[in-house]
């Protein structure tokens, strides 16, 4: 019978994380991960199905999390208010503890296709559930899509920024100066459009 | 040697579409495929890495027109002009008469999950076309991420609704609505920041 392991998936992706950096991602195996994790390899297939899959192990929980900060919002509130709320609420994974390792599976990510196209995936899925609630709080689609798709550029360059950050301020510091610029890029939008049409 | 065969990418593309529409996509074969395009299966080979990969034929094509594009707007225009050209670019690759093709391969790629991995790393390149020539063009990192995420969800969103517009109004009718909203959108954002802060 399977042994419950407290904090497995947390700590297979810290063994994994760990491991990529000390001797790449190519020469790591499973086997590895699991013994570095003090779990047993049945253990590891039971949250992962493959190497791959263990980057990505938090991010159901961050895409839940995210789906359910959005379906607490209600329907009035400004957008702006929306995005920060979304940026808030992904904060409590970015600590600043795991800004190293979280830089390393950001390179371990970036050299290989088929992890890329993974993180498409779960990125996409995240926009989705951003989407899906906001339509199901009565905003409209063009609405919910804008939302989505700001609030994924926000936490995209807000992530991006933290981990490649030589001085080291938080995450919290960087959505924040994320969400600024890009509503100073959403205010150039409609004042060219009313120019053009002007 | 290889013989040269005109247009064999558009021709390959067709016919996968058609069989697709015909006798599903995981019963056609590359087989039937250059054999309903009149070519050779090595041929589509010379094309094409495997069957999926013949729904994307078009793309690297768009995604270079594009960039054309882009490298050719002057530093200083407006970002809703941008993206009007972007979605005036693409619109050659939207007639009328491929309204109904465009949503068979549509709903081939919703119902398998390696073809709508492909599709987000199609779009990611899109994306990354955008912002790397307005980047080139002078613009800052945000306002290059911002005009690339922009320009995707108003291409995304034109081509949702034409492929399910059932009184078949063009792209460029959908698109110009896409864009209208979307700016109207990006007006609310501003004014709600400006009313949090004051």
């Amino acid at each position: 019978m399977a042994r419950w392991e407290p904090n497995a998936p947390q700590r297979l992706a810290r063994a994994a994380l760990t491991l990529f950096a000390e001797r790449g991602y190519d020469a790591t195996t499973v086997n590895d991960i699991a013994e570095r994790a003090g779990l047993t390899k049945s253990t590891f297939f039971r949250h992962c199905n493959d190497k791959r899959e263990v980057l990505f192990l938090g991010q159901d929980v961050m895409t839940a999390r995210l789906a359910e900060t959005v379906r607490a919002i209600p329907p009035e509130t400004p957008p702006a208010e929306v995005v920060a709320a979304v940026l808030d609420a992904v904060g409590v994974f970015f600590p600043s503890e795991y800004r190293s390792v979280s830089a390393t599976r950001a390179t371990v990510i970036a050299a290989h296709a088929e992890l890329r196209e993974r993180e498409l995936l779960k990125s996409a899925e995240l926009a989705s559930a951003i989407e899906s609630e906001a339509r199901a709080q009565g905003r409209g689609e063009t609405a919910a899509r804008f939302l989505a798709a700001v609030g994924l550029l926000a936490l995209d360059t807000a992530y991006r920024r933290w981990i490649a950050d030589p001085d080291g301020r938080s995450y919290a510091d960087h959505a924040g100066a994320a969400l600024e610029e890009i509503v100073a890029q959403a205010s150039e939008l409609p004042d060219a459009a009313r120019a053009r049409r002007g």
